[in-house]
């Protein structure tokens, strides 16, 4: 089986996107990832443009990895400077890595409008770059910078600065689509023209600004490249980089070339959901091969086809890249999404056809209100088992009552009072907040807090608003949706009234009941296992 | 120059998205904008599915459209059915279009096991259902569901379904990548064997589980397909449908294919927020070609080129799709917009650069800190005013309060106090509300509208709560923005705040002090008309 290189460049190009920024530690975290992952280089860091990556590169040699080569990034000599005397190629000896990425210029518009430099020397600028690096027991990866763009400005110059790359003894040289304009039908045309005259491996390397980085990266491959390079999520500078993982799955599950372990692939999803947290940005649901709904089903057609075989509606396995199937309940499906959910539940009423129609109006009835629980899937939850009468209320609501104040030039003030009934207690507490719902959230988890200790360890992660009927503007009835998160697991809420205050309670309510609920079942499974365990 | 048809299908293949749900009336504004864009196939909906459909293509018959026909979607008949007798056709003929979207199976595994019908029988169900619409005026596009995944499986019958629809007089041929996991060169190896057996032009229709429907409906293209079947930002079910902001610009500007004119490919950008504002999506910034970031450089290297020479670090010009370059580390944008819009409403600060450069400056920390002025721009003419000291503040807030409480199982309320000054009067007042912000407006009307009467004559139309920062869950920053009317205009405001009664105060402050000041200019003005018609 062919084996294709992957080349993860998240902690360097990645870090260039918009709004992104990695501590050393956060690089060093997602290090210990990707080589779990089965990454074979990870691109770490600039150390001659950015003196952090510096400290990277020292502490990752105590990370005792198993599959990855650290690689440091760089750029070719500067213009009339010795090899040995440019700082930029030194800071890569001095990162201590065994593999570096240097950059040149391939287009003739940059080395001579950017660099302003001529044609000649910037060939000598990669030969004594790479030669410096190599004479030193490096092995150096070529980074032909705007590759295809240059190769259609001038085809011979582009040629010969991989020519002076390879002769300086580059173990692979990356063509890069820089721009990320460039189509597939080009790649192809264009590396099949330049084989002939190589005999290093080629890499490639795109940019998403056409959305067909993926598409790009494919077609390379197909023509002959073998090192593989993008960022996890496609993170990169304007519109992003390859994304990793879409690539990966493509090459291995689709083409049959051989990139990762078949356990590591089913890292994949964990992966690409730890470096959204870490690189804090929102993981976009409909993300191929590892979003959330990467397969959820929401039309009653396609679930009923579904559950007679996955085949009808999802290309492959979701397993595969360790990802799930969800069946979304909502307006379009039936009573098939529902029963799917009861029994990923182990709820068994599925007997029950009386209960399973009332629900199903229930539902239906929300549904028309203004729920929408295929993104509130804990909300569904606890509806289910109330109507199981399997729900156990912990605690209930006498009253509550928030404040909002404006004075003058002042700070406005947000306050909330609640009074709850826990078990045959009274708890009559308030807290302030940086708005009505955040007052409310404090003083919940305040009053709650003491009995169910739970609760400290959770929190709320979003928090999305939706008009659900402008036209009565701010009479309006509004849904919210909550996030909420604990060590382990993530889980939605939702709410909706009229009232944004009441939608809010709502939902802040089911998400703090679902973790009680949640704890207890799990404490009953224990107890249950340790009391078998006991026969 | 070669054409190529587009058929957008955001509001019924987009709206199967997880999360995604459109009311009829954003269903028509959208009709709006796509027409404007000048989309040629708007697919509104599956009237034999939704009867809420049916009013949409009643009320969309009153648009007056420019650009697009009005396509409703159904599926074949059902088995052992007359066409006449089939409710989900008539359903389409009850929408009363001129163009319907059929779709029906190619794939022997999902008639043999999703429909349980005879291969037979369902060559007989495509026929039919395309004469009975055809034989009725209707112009039909036949949607060959799974068919790339269906060729593979049973290639002469795959064909077999498409020669049905061919005989049965379907205008077009769409062929469609249901479950997305197809690759380019499958796209481009099975549409060319079967082009010798067509006489009828192909469409094509892509889904995204690959990461690959822009690459792939491409491909189509280029073998020959001329009907590009998509959504705006790519919404749908699962990964989504191909994305047509993507496709479009590829086919446009790279193969030099004609789909839009070029001022309508300049709506591009601000189609496609305006969708993730109605489908309350958070737009990417990464976004390929219609992104905040698409255009952004944030490398030092990048930002100098760039300055030198866009061609450097840009695949094309922004500005073709109505988008725009932003310079992250320095900014020197917005000044032109800015004058712009102060020629606009014929303010003359256009000489004094101090002020200029004040007001830019002033706009960009309220844009840092989550205003967006382009939704916003009655609130963006009152900040010009107030920085021109052209404002006569009508009104100065003292204090507001707001109160909602909830008692047991009582109904919950809400109140609002407020305390202004209007001229030297003070006005002290409150009022209830279906919510905090209704109440407050409510309180506010009351208020002004004894001294103001135009307040009695405007009302609001729209609101609108964004969460700007879900990671702070609800601490985060919101962003509200409302839409007013009064008998001849319509203005929007906006307002941020971590606190949403706060947001929501500023955006309805500014649309009443719009009012009002607007009033008395025009009063202004006919004074000076009949002072000038007394000469």
């Amino acid at each position: 089986m062919k084996q294709v290189f992957l080349y993860d460049t998240t902690l360097r190009d990645g870090s260039q996107g918009e709004g992104i920024s990695f501590s050393v530690n956060d690089k060093l975290n997602i290090t210990k990832k990707l080589d779990r992952l089965g990454i074979d280089y990870i691109e770490g860091g600039w150390p001659g443009s950015n003196p952090k990556d510096l400290e990277y590169f020292e502490k990752v040699k105590d990370l005792g990895l198993k599959n990855a080569k650290v690689s440091a990034f760089g750029s070719t000599r500067r213009a009339g400077l010795k090899a040995e005397d440019d700082p930029n190629l030194n800071a890569l000896l001095e990162a201590g890595v065994q593999v570096a990425a240097i950059f040149g210029k391939t287009w003739d518009l940059h080395v001579q409008e950017a660099l302003k430099v001529p044609l000649e020397e910037n060939l000598a600028m990669i030969e004594d770059s790479i030669g410096f690096l190599t004479e030193r027991g490096i092995e150096v990866i070529y980074d032909a910078e705007h590759f295809f763009d240059g190769y259609k400005a001038n085809p011979e110059y582009a040629l010969q600065t991989l020519l002076a790359a390879q002769k300086a003894g580059a173990k692979w040289l990356t063509l890069c689509d820089t721009n990320g304009g460039s189509l597939p039908h080009e790649i192809v045309d264009i590396i099949q023209k330049i084989t002939p005259y190589l005999t290093v491996p080629l890499g490639i390397h795109c940019h998403n600004d056409g959305d067909l980085a993926v598409a790009n990266s494919i077609a390379a491959v197909q023509s002959g490249a073998v090192l593989m390079q993008g960022t996890i999520n496609g993170l990169g500078e304007r519109c992003g980089n390859a994304n990793l993982c879409s690539v990966i799955p493509n090459l291995q599950l689709k083409l049959g070339l051989k990139c990762l372990e078949e356990n590591q692939l089913k890292l994949l999803t964990e992966v690409s959901h730890y470096v959204s947290e870490i690189a804090n940005v929102v993981q976009p649901n409909n993300q191929p091969f590892v979003g959330q709904s990467a397969f959820a089903h929401k039309g009653g057609i396609h679930v009923s086809a579904v559950l007679k075989n996955p085949k009808t509606y999802e290309h492959m396995s979701p397993e595969w890249v360790g990802n799930k199937r969800r069946v979304l309940v909502s307006e379009l499906s039936g009573a098939s999404n529902l029963e799917y959910k009861a029994r990923e539940l182990g709820l068994e009423f599925l007997n029950d056809k009386a209960k399973m129609k009332q629900i199903v109006q229930e539902i239906k009835k929300l549904e028309y209100e203004g729920y929408q629980f295929e993104g509130a899937e804990a909300s569904l939850e606890l509806l289910l088992r109330r109507a199981m009468n399997e729900y156990l209320p912990g605690f209930h609501l006498e009253s509550f009552k928030v404040l909002v104040e404006k004075r003058g030039a002042q700070e406005i003030v947000s306050e909330a009072m609640i009074k709850l009934r826990v078990g045959d207690k009274i708890v009559h507490t308030a807290a302030e907040g940086d708005g009505p719902v955040n007052a409310l959230d404090n003083a919940l988890r305040k009053a709650l807090g003491e009995f169910y200790p739970v609760i400290g360890e959770m929190h709320l992660t979003d928090y999305k608003v939706r008009v659900l009927d402008g036209k009565d503007a701010t009479a309006a009835k509004v849904r919210v949706l909550i996030e909420s998160k604990d060590a382990t697991s993530t889980w939605n809420t939702i709410g909706v009234s009229t009232n944004i205050i009441e939608a809010s309670w709502h939902a802040l309510l089911d998400s703090m009941d679902y973790a009680i609920i949640r704890k207890l079942s799990e404490d009953c499974q224990k107890k249950q296992e340790m009391a078998a365990g006991e026969n």
